[in-house]
């Protein structure tokens, strides 16, 4: 038996959510699961800029710092993320890129426990996290320590200063317990740094409940802030007065308009800000994250999964025999909201369906990668998802695809 | 006798860059003297960031990385800055903020020089420059060391790894000598970065001619980027194998689509990029800087010397008696291309002539502040300036004039 089409129709037909895909511009003919790498453009974020621009920069010119509240941007688009990861408000800024955010997280961290002289991660955690966390140590003086990701929490001894983890893995879309990490790191007085980039906005992500000490994520993939979007990080409130950014711009300074030869931090959240805010961006983030408003982050979560687990069951169903092997866990909690299914044939296949419309994505060196968010995504595109992919593979159709440039931003 | 209305109308009127005024969105009634701190909106940015949001994303999606040329943008645009600061592209990129620039530099700098204890800036130089040059030298183990400006140069000695100095003088306008102070660095067998923000586009810069090493800069003042819009850095040809960017992001590697967990630094300049560039932010700064295409830099560094000169002399023929004292220098090739004069009641006077529509800025502690942009400032503006400034002084209107928040992005 299995599912069949009109189940699928069935399951759009009753979605809560069903409405929310009109909001984004979704091209015809294409079918978008590559939201966890670029999410889809919002239509409102298209006004919103062309406000910024029009109004505010071209009208309003320097006076629009004030009267536009441009000075004001990293914590009003922090106040919609934080709800997002189960934060307070204070408890979150937006700047920057990801890896910036990052290299200031881990040297705070580092500098606070410098007794220890150990920074754990995983072997294969997302690159970048790895890069910059060799920069730091090699800059401050300190070791990385990358374990296999089974052995991380083993590694968590009394020489680590930080552990930094990745919620939901890029590549295999497993999802760590974060609470149990946390504590394992607490118990072992470490400091632990979670980047959120594949799980905020796609599943329940609850820093407090957690204990989460540090956190970073960015703007551009679930949160639909746009190519490079700003990035945004956390400091649990408790270590704010205790933690420094060595990113010591004018914007974290106490008072960035006193001109002051010697810097100061700022009380709060704001010390690990830097630099002047990228506006133009920050408007497009500020929409992106807009279209979770009014939505129960449980809701598109739970969606998201529906969508994931009916991937798994279709392929499984309809495309055996053809040497796919699951690499994300089946159990809902333990994954994200992407997809990951292992052939030696990935990179062509995933280009075939790239030319039909179905865009996901290739990892190295053998995963075909599919996001599935419930803010966008319909039932009946997992079904033709799923369609285009058996049709490639019953007809070898891969043989045929074009081999694009292996160059791609997750 | 001294200039008269004909004479700046006759000026306007002889002026090859008029036209060129037309390219920028100018509010009606406003006189904008503030392209120093945030550069005026280009007509055509709105079209190009409508075309990126529009069709590059919204329709080209993830593929516009590739399609779009997206990746490419950080090379592109250094490409169009090279020119107006005399550099060769391969010796500039575009990332970051110049805050986070100048954190990369200053470390790659003391990195390479381990023996020298020293960074060497000016008191009173631009406070971000100032916080992270303390930032960077806290985290790695060095010293900062501010002298007033004129003991600069007789303060380079051999325990100084690199310089840290502005071209031109946020508050004074006051420009240094590149290539001498350059020259003394060298002699010293120190490296030195410039700070290019209140110089580029606005005065000839020539860095390769100068034989500096490292420089960064900003991209929404003079060049017209938008408000907060991702900044420069130059690393002379002779440097890049030799420097690396402690901010070692995935956009630094030399394979970054490889996603291998080895940090590998790219073989040029771009080993000095970091996060995923800001692509709205970037597609803007674009436009802006093409708004110099098809003019010599020369030619807009001359206009903007002489509308500098005729507000000094204005002033000064037209607002004697009031309290002013010209802090810039006279000298054209001794100043950038803003003018401060000083008042006892700068604050007040320059809200009154904001709320006229004379848009210059205030200086902390008593510094009215005024840029000129040869872009699209005329000369009869700078008339207009003058007689509004000289009628709030004869009539002390600036006794009623409000009290605006003195928060302000330069």
């Amino acid at each position: 038996m299995g599912v069949a089409l009109a189940d699928v129709r069935a399951m759009d037909a009753a979605d809560p959510l069903r409405e929310r895909r009109d909001r984004f511009v979704l091209p015809d003919g294409v079918i978008y699961l590559d939201g966890n790498s670029l999410g889809a453009l919002p239509k409102a974020t298209a006004g919103r800029v062309q406000d910024v621009l029009a109004r505010e920069w071209g009208q309003g010119l320097i006076r629009s710092w004030n009267a536009a509240d441009w000075i004001g941007a990293p914590a009003r688009i922090a106040a919609k993320i934080a709800p997002l990861i189960g934060a307070a408000s204070d408890e979150v800024t937006v700047a920057d890129s990801t890896s910036v955010n990052l290299f200031k997280l881990i040297a705070a961290a580092v500098r606070h426990l410098p007794d220890r002289p150990v920074i754990l991660t995983e072997a294969g955690n997302f690159p970048t996290d790895l890069y910059i966390a060799a920069g730091a140590a090699e800059l401050i003086g300190r070791t990385v320590r990358a374990v296999p990701a089974d052995e991380v929490e083993a590694a968590i001894g009394p020489d680590v200063a930080v552990v930094v983890l990745t919620q939901v893995h890029y590549k295999s879309g497993a999802r760590r317990d974060m609470a149990r990490i946390t504590q394992a790191a607490h118990r072992a007085g470490a400091l632990i740094i979670w980047d959120l980039s594949h799980s905020a906005g796609a599943v329940e992500v609850d820093l407090n409940a957690a204990g989460a000490d540090l956190a970073i994520g960015c703007g551009y993939k679930f949160l639909n802030g746009g190519p490079g979007a700003p990035a945004y990080l956390f400091v649990a409130r408790r270590h704010q007065a205790l933690l420094t950014s060595p990113l010591t711009g004018w914007m974290g300074h106490a008072s960035p308009f006193a001109f002051e030869d010697a810097f100061t931090p700022a009380e709060g959240i704001d010390r690990f800000l830097c630099g002047t805010p990228a506006i133009l961006a920050m408007a497009a983030l500020e929409a992106g994250i807009g279209e979770f408003e009014g939505l129960a982050m449980a809701d598109v979560a739970e969606k998201g999964q529906r969508l994931c687990t009916l991937f798994i069951e279709l392929v499984e169903q309809r495309c055996s025999g053809y040497g796919l092997g699951l690499v994300t866990p089946r159990q809902p909690a333990a994954r994200g909201s992407h997809v990951s299914f292992r052939h030696e044939q990935a990179y062509p296949i995933m280009q075939a369906m790239i030319e039909r419309g179905v865009i996901g994505d290739f990892r190295e060196p053998d995963i075909l990668r599919c996001g599935f968010t419930g803010l966008y995504v319909g039932y009946e595109d997992v079904w033709r998802t799923v369609e285009t992919l058996r049709d490639i593979l019953a007809t070898q159709a891969h043989r045929e695809a074009r081999f694009w440039v292996r160059s791609r931003v997750t």
